[in-house]
């Protein structure tokens, strides 16, 4: 018993003390090794990533940034809906949208705007609107764009209300008549409006999509390497943004 | 034979003719007789709106203003989208809002605003969208209200891009969130936008359904009233303002 | 006021004298005339059709058979929910399912079914369920499909329990990851389930959308036409089945 | 560098030993805890689920029991769905829904069911289907329910195509129109099914979502436990069976 218990001192330890380099290091080791690669179910994609690095058609891929807003990000704003681990990937989405742009590629600004009256918003947070205030709120300051982001001519802005990006949005028909079947995703926070865009964009089958690990953030490190572990298992692609853009 | 064809003369000719006073008469003979609204499925619905006139719990009760923008309804914008029958409802409705407001009633104006590229418009209409135009682009003047209306502190504004006002937004939630249990519609038009969101809110279990019939409209007369009936068939109510009003 | 009193009365007996002949008449002279369907939002689509005529691509497209269930058509289920023109049809939709099947075309069964307690089905018709039984229950008589209709290997059988068969169903899926962007509708009723799945393949954005008008029904002759009438006004292709067989 | 190392390979030695006995002690310890219990976004859901425990309208509550089928979690169907800690679970599932049954909770019998074809699967999973055979096939063995589980009268199926119960089915209108406000999940697995459920249930706005973790499992204890806490994290209540039958 006392040895479990030493065990359990020893473990949290560890795992209170993962910071950047450990986030950097498992990533290498553990996320892109070759064993969990090899899995049958993995293989397919990963071919046809590979496939992808070489002669994809960019035409038929399409960038979902999300949430990239300052109530989210910018720690200035003081929202109660700031992201951790936001901010520090700004520099990073900024980057993967250059990418994006030089390639072809399609991009999607999927931001929340929420109606003053907070009548639009998640019930378990309408506490946070009132006296036509509260995050995200249109037209505020705090919806914006967080600085060193803006939308182009030609890029697509999409009004989301929830967690994902699909959840009481047009967005899969804009993408189907575009004629996109791939997506890329960068943005915040990892767990929730990044996870539950990527589940649903498995369920409504698009063939390939990819998270940029180190262009998404969540709170604490272990929450976004768990997550990422998840969708990993579920056939998504998780590079780095430097693998990605080779 | 050939008093088939006499037959069918006489028939196109009388419906050729409806006019106003003819949707008027018929409205009141046709629609609001009593052997219809005895039929059993309509019954229960009928005596919840008579209970509604007397003491009806207005707080559980929305007004869903559709489509009521200048490129549907004023004729100097020259859309091709233009209602004919559209110009002429603006005051009705204006007035089914103010009779709304002083209920208490929570007003939802339902409007279409697509981006400049079309993406996000029906394909079968995206032909008229080019060079940063088309009907109701978000941020151009045709998108806007017909002149007359306005939305007031304390409504919400829903942005649609296909004709039912529930198809890919959170205007279930919306209304589910804030009690609505019930549901006012005014208009345009009503073969497309007037009756797929007020068949999509019969599936999606309201349990009142109101359609105000002259202050909804179609190209014709007997565009509206064919659709009016089909509606009425599946227990939806078909007040005139006047009735509504009491 | 005599005169409209007698206009009227006309026009009654006129609208109420509709019958089989008239529909055939009606649909040779008014929904095929080359004065509609010359309209430029039809005529792009038209083209599609006279293509397809000649070499389409039948894998591309799926029949719908929507509610060929013995509650809606067999007279001898004494069910309240039998629509009249019903079993007048089951012939015609039996050879438009042999023309899907020689093309290659893929056939999808749509079905009603409904758990015996009622709690899948719209709260207005709730009042038909109870001891277990009520219209199309699953496992019951009334939920198979008419005589002389029946599913084949290869064929799919989709189980809605709305007007559209889109209605919190995976259709759309199925048919998207069979590669299908066109429909070929039969069926009943014309005015709420065939209606109401072609608007919703219209919102999103099938190409060519058909609705063979004498392989589906409503409760009268005037009804099925002015929603063949509707349909047709949103570019959806209306031909009898001689017309599209050819 | 040979400390992170050492650090790194003590980490993996732990994680790799996480155990039953690991699993029920981090419950108790980290989940249950009064630091994260008392973060203000939960304290609320705490005290209705407090209030639960004493006079709850079970009426207004429903368990979903999600994929506890033979090929999820009976090793001897040797299917490739089978999830790793599934048939432990099996027994506490039972126990569960017996607690429900007593307390006239509604049961909702959340079950996949596939096409023989594959056509309604996920794109990603479609290769495990040929022959008329493939996991979960509707008619075959595998689509079973474990041996010990059985749907009672008055309890509802409810078939899914995809983790989501809520993608694509009527489950949404089910509950609503029978009254539910609040749900109790339980089944398999954790970071899939589970969650996919349980995230959509807070975006459709269920006022209390509740899953029990010892009825519901995972692959491995430490997919299992992150994704509690990411649940936990956005309010959703995690007590063990014995908590929440107290």
């Amino acid at each position: 018993m006392t040895s479990h218990l030493a065990l359990m001192s020893c473990l949290l330890v560890l795992v209170l003390s993962l910071d950047k380099f450990l986030l950097h290091y498992l990533k290498k080791r553990w996320l892109s090794g070759p064993r969990i690669s090899s899995a049958p179910s993995k293989s397919r994609r990963s071919m046809a990533a590979a496939a992808g690095g070489g002669g994809a058609k960019w035409s038929e891929t399409a960038m979902l940034v999300i949430d990239m807003q300052k109530d989210f990000v910018d720690p200035a704003m003081r929202s109660p809906m700031l992201v951790d681990g936001g901010q520090g990937v700004v520099p990073t989405v900024a980057e993967a949208v250059a990418v994006a742009r030089e390639r072809g590629i399609f991009v999607v600004w999927v931001v929340r705007e929420h109606d003053p009256s907070g009548a639009d918003v998640e019930v378990f947070r309408r506490r946070f609107y009132s006296g036509g205030k509260g995050p995200t709120v249109k037209g505020l300051k705090g919806a914006e764009l967080a600085d060193g982001l803006a939308i182009k001519e030609g890029e697509y802005k999409l009004v989301k209300t929830r967690f994902s990006a699909f959840f009481a949005t047009p967005l899969d028909s804009v993408l189907r008549t575009t004629g996109i079947k791939n997506l890329v995703i960068v943005g915040v926070q990892t767990p929730n409006c990044i996870r539950q865009t990527v589940f649903d964009a498995v369920a409504l089958n698009y063939e390939k999509v990819t998270v940029i690990i180190d262009a998404t953030a969540a709170a604490r490190p272990e929450i976004h390497l768990s997550n990422i572990r998840d969708m990993k298992n579920i056939g998504v692609e998780t590079p780095t943004l430097e693998e990605w853009r080779r």
